[in-house]
């Protein structure tokens, strides 16, 4: 059984199926209830990571310094993770982040802007905490690029690098190709983070696993936005039976499942027409309300809308394409 | 391109999620919906098949006649198929079925007991219908039993033949293997039907597809009990990207979807800690209540009682199995 390390970011990426509002008494919960099942990292903040709540992507219910000391405590075997977009977070969310007692630290970047990550990397691994460094919308760029990319922030010190499938638009084949170019061009541990919108989620982690990923990311009842991410309780008895050991206790994690089911969400995710389109398109989800909103006003398939941004390549913080891709639609049609 | 046909036993399968309580107006519905996007093969009728409504397992809301007329009509090009389970069936069942015009019609029987269809499928074979044979509990049979079976319910006049994954118990590489072992025993096309357990529907489907099976079921939104089927609308896209032709309509498809979301489930299915346990102990769900009210009387653990039955091999109509396992686990905590 070849090991696999299981990083658990209900608390950070979950947050966006319910607007950034857990409470601290929830958050607590379910850390502890995580900790208790042996799971080995756990990632926790607001949906877009440190220093992100604003009235822009939406404010927290809770202050990114109380979000970490409450983890903190609750954390006894576990480690804690946080997450950053450069942009969002600055250096000063770092420091105060490394204060909390965060043990590994993610930072967050387009797949092709990894010279964003540079400074945050090389700060991280001067204070000598893991550094990991995640390729977002992976899926826009080829196994070969990935792999330059994820070569050069190693070489800015990160020690474990990875990608995120953020439009939850692979299927296996694509994962196993670009997780193997990755291994075969670094020698830190690779990461995984599947979305599910093809139904897909907790097979591509598989792939990537068996490509040669040794963390691989997963939430508690898949909790997310949209489709949602790859479901943790399924993914780890999966994986074991695959032939990689996570260390995770099955009964106290399908346990601390259903704390997250009762506490953390109003219901588990699903996966509706837009979450579907989105993925095929390879559209971040995100994009979502902006397109409905759009669409609705102009009368046009918001459908349409995802597959032409998808052809545009939008990426996220690209909301203004919309307005265009509905004008050109709604002409189209005349 | 190679096609694929899509077998959608929505009306059918689902049926299990709402105690077979769809109505005549959300048959017609879906029926449309489906027809609309060129669903080649919509399957109706009571969870458990044809004549199978009653007290013990759950009286339909609508009788068999009703609900084959009534899907009859709504179809203007899709074909129409029923599946029954010999014993809750009977022939008179299927003579019913041919004369309210199903065009497709299956015979399910747990996967080492095919000899049950022998006389069912003879008849079906003289009566010039499409009939196909279905082997239950799949994982409960190695490849070269299932293909043995396979032949033999071809040798009785079946013109499809392949497995359900009635537990939803496989990973890709177990479906590839059994659909392998079957398409190179038979002559006519082979038939794969997933269940969601392990969140391996859709790549259990693909897989299925790539080693030869050419009909897929799938249901709107995954609608079925527990974990659910196969998401059909998810599935449908996927097949076309991984290089198989359907045929369907995607925005129509999708439409269908978001009608059987509003008018046909309360909800649509999510992966609970008991559809995962009861997927990795390769325990048919429906023993999902049994288990539960047993396990609550004695003070023994679901999770166990269910990787127990798994062990004892039990399958559907070995209920009384559950009173042992329950009792034993009991005496040996004490």
């Amino acid at each position: 059984m070849r090991p696999v390390t299981i990083h658990d970011p209900t608390l950070r990426d979950g947050q966006h199926a319910v607007k950034h509002q857990l409470s601290a008494s929830a958050l607590r919960g379910y850390a502890e209830a995580a900790d208790a099942a042996g799971v080995p990292v756990v990632e926790v903040g607001h949906g877009n990571g440190l220093g992100a709540s604003s009235l822009q992507v939406g404010r927290a219910a809770v202050s990114d310094d109380v979000m970490l000391s409450t983890v903190r405590e609750a954390l006894r075997h576990s480690r804690m993770a946080v997450f950053m977009l450069p942009g969002w977070g600055t250096s000063d969310d770092l420091r105060k982040a490394l204060a909390h007692g965060a043990d590994v630290v993610r930072i967050g970047v387009h797949c092709t802007e990894t010279s964003l990550a540079e400074r945050h990397l090389e700060f991280l691994a001067g204070e000598g905490v893991e550094a990991h460094c995640v390729l977002m919308m992976s899926h826009m760029a080829s196994p070969a690029e990935l792999a330059e990319h994820a070569a050069a922030v190693v070489g800015y010190g990160a020690r474990g690098v990875g990608i995120m499938d953020s439009a939850g638009h692979f299927l296996p084949r694509d994962v196993g190709e670009r997780i193997g170019a990755i291994a075969a061009a670094v020698d830190v541990p690779v990461i995984f983070h599947g979305h599910n919108n093809l139904g897909m989620a907790v097979a591509n982690s598989v792939a990537a696993a068996e490509a040669g990923a040794s963390i691989i990311d997963g939430c508690a009842r898949g909790f997310g936005a949209g489709a949602g991410n790859t479901q943790l309780e399924v993914l780890v008895p999966v994986l074991e039976r695959t032939g990689f050991a996570t260390g995770i206790d099955l009964y106290a994690l399908l346990d601390a499942a259903e704390f997250a089911e009762r506490e953390l969400m109003p219901a588990p995710p699903t996966t509706g027409s837009l979450s579907i389109v989105s993925g095929l398109a390879g559209v971040f989800s995100g994009f979502r309300h902006p397109v409905l909103e759009a669409s609705a006003r102009a009368g046009v398939d918001p459908r349409d809308v995802f597959f032409e941004l998808g052809r545009r390549q939008a990426i996220a913080g690209q909301e203004d394409l919309i307005v265009d891709v509905v004008a050109d639609l709604r002409e189209a049609a005349r």
